[in-house]
């Protein structure tokens, strides 16, 4: 089945939101096999968007819309819907309930912008919004589909995953293609493009079954994308997983996950099973590592507290490291970075302590100790130690490959393996 | 003008890669005042690519053009240009010349694909790649204009820069529209747009300027973009201008910056100037303060240190917080937040303590304390005091909303409102 996504919004089209919607629909359609076929943004222009209706559902099976369903004057696509549809628009009763639910949630009175949000379109399926007061819509007719969806993106990502996705996934048919993503961190994509070799030799395409590797370079580490097509789903999903095999057997201790695993998640999986616990001392990433550990649900059984240690003041007071070795060797070198490892696992009593100290920039940088310099301390009761890396000279680039590193080093220490 | 742009690669429609391009490109063209009417991505394919060249070049005065100018099997971009304009390719020796100054840059010797970049359309414009081997063109055909550039982005940004703007600036005729936006925060969209009331009363839509106000929600906030398009450019700032003072007047409290400006650089500036430090205490936004405020490059001026106490423990331990409060009203209560507030700006030593503590969820709330509800502290060496509010029930949205109020509550202090 082929399906296109319209995205309304002038916003878009000024430059100053990118469209990580149209990107995020896409990636879910092809994860169940649905091939998209294009994406198109438009604004508020009503005739614009009728045209675009017009000329989008006659070449598609899927159409996916979103944006222009808020309660203010520049929101027209529901109005525009049902011109389209040739339909009117209803008190639903249902979707009264959800607005006033969402209300009261952030302590709002029911007002003018909740009343126009409780009219929907006739003759179409709603899609309940869990997290805003708009809802979707769902038409069918002539065996095609014309899903509408808010702009806001967790909003629409929640219905995408809630309803849409096991709703499509359902009546699909036709050719498949189906999607699995190695993620792999700590090796460049010319690195891992060596270890893994010529890829046509476990590429299959026989023409019933075809098959491609994708290189995805990210802050966050390299993806690899194998994507497998076919009318049958049960062969692809079988030659899917021999190219995995393959491709793990010379790069697995890269792989911490797969598809869309955070690193921080895959090393909570493996504290709670353990009973272990860590804290973090961070200087330069600033936070960032005991944000992303806490981004989890359920991190607090193994996540006691952090620190952000900026000043040198607060490594000695909040840490104990010794003044000395920040005067001796600086704040960013090898002995302060195990110093506060050690010193944030003692204080906080956890299994693990794990440090940063580096250069963010853009200034602070010298010959030596260059911006994007960082030192990762690692500590837990048999050994304490720091490994030095470099990141580049863009500041927030530094603080996101930081504490990718950091969280892969504690992975790779909790799976056993020897660092230092 | 009109301008729309055309995105092409399969990888975009996977949905792994996001089309940052097209909204660099579609900023690009606005701060000059070419209004874009439409963004289309589609896959490396030769029909698709021909008919939306036709479409798009048949509707807009300027089409813009990236991706599938490589080197590989699956880079057709070039071969269908030649076939829309009904043009050869040639061989052309100032494009040799810079492949081979790239090529000696990288240690690489000539190659096949280096033969191959050399050869461009005939009757077209070369614009130089500074960055990379493929060249880009531009086809001036009956005063419509028709440019192509390949999709890495630094090559593609680079020659925005130096040939593409300026010379679109230099040709620009007819009308041109100018852009600004008020980023607002802690206040509803629907709140806000009773504040302002009908737009209609100081929108000016005469036939010469036409000008329209939109609401942009997202979890920081709500943005308010202002937009006027005129003939003249100068009429068109002094009407915008209008319009802003317009809705200062009745928002201002709530405005805390303009286009891309956040909040943490907002405050960072006033911080600096006021010659104030903080340090933050964290506990249900788990260090996402502590990485907003650091992401600013020079916060280490202002920014001291933060903890993230996400234990009941470690809030005793790190913050001195008194045990009998946390064991009377409970971790996320007001007593606690202020405690926690205070406790970090007396260690650190700091003009301002900010705290949060909350139920982030999806587990742990209860009916008096349902998920969602987070306490912000605040400390200054006059008064401490903490603010209570409801953030929904998604985990990452409720610290996203929780670390903005924090940070917006910081802002109006700095600015000497009252707020408790």
């Amino acid at each position: 089945m082929q399906a296109s996504i319209i995205s309304i919004g002038d916003e878009l089209l000024v430059g100053q939101v990118v469209n990580t919607n149209a990107s995020f629909i896409a990636n879910e359609l092809n994860k169940i096999g649905i091939y998209v076929k294009s994406i198109i943004t438009i604004g508020d222009n009503e005739s614009d968007i009728i045209q675009t209706f017009q000329e989008f559902f006659s070449k598609n099976d899927i159409v996916i819309v979103t944006g222009g369903l808020g309660p203010t004057h520049d929101d027209i696509t529901k109005k525009v819907v049902c011109e389209f549809f040739g339909v009117n628009l209803k008190r639903d009763e249902a979707v009264e309930e959800n607005i006033k639910r969402i209300l009261s949630y952030r302590n709002i009175k029911w007002n003018r912008a909740a009343e126009e949000q409780s009219y929907v379109p006739e003759d179409c399926k709603i899609i309940k919004n869990n997290l805003g007061t708009a809802a979707g819509f769902l038409f069918e007719r002539n065996n095609k589909f014309f899903i509408v969806m808010p702009g806001v993106p967790y909003e629409m990502q929640d219905m995408m995953s809630n309803y849409v996705i096991p709703f499509l996934g359902s009546i699909i048919t036709g050719e498949q293609i189906i999607h699995k993503t190695l993620r792999t961190t700590g090796i460049t994509e010319a690195a891992l493009s060596d270890l893994i070799g010529p890829v046509d030799k476990f590429l299959i395409n026989d023409g019933i079954i075809s098959s491609t590797l994708a290189f995805l370079p990210s802050p966050l580490g390299v993806n690899l994308r194998i994507s497998v097509k076919s009318v049958n789903k049960e062969n692809a999903q079988k030659v899917l997983d021999k190219i995995e095999k393959e491709i793990r057997k010379k790069t697995e201790e890269y792989i911490y996950g797969i598809n869309d695993e955070e690193l921080e998640a895959v090393i909570g999986k493996i504290l709670i099973s353990k009973k272990i616990t860590i804290s973090v001392a961070e200087s330069c990433t600033g936070g960032l590592i005991a944000n992303r550990l806490t981004n989890v649900s359920g991190s607090s059984q193994y996540f006691d507290r952090g620190v952000v240690a900026y000043s040198n003041r607060s490594k000695v007071e909040l840490l104990g490291v010794d003044e000395s070795l920040i005067q001796k060797y600086g704040a960013v070198s090898e002995e302060v970075a195990k110093a506060m490892a050690e010193g944030i696992r003692k204080i906080s009593a956890s299994g693990i302590g794990i440090s940063t100290t580096g250069i963010a920039g853009p200034t602070g940088g010298t010959k030596e100790k260059p911006v994007g310099l960082v030192w990762i301390g690692y500590s837990d009761d048999k050994n304490t130690f720091a490994i030095k890396n470099f990141y580049g000279n863009d500041r927030l680039l530094i603080k996101i490959r930081g504490s990718q590193a950091a969280l892969n080093l504690v992975r790779l220490k909790l799976s056993g393996k020897e660092i230092k």
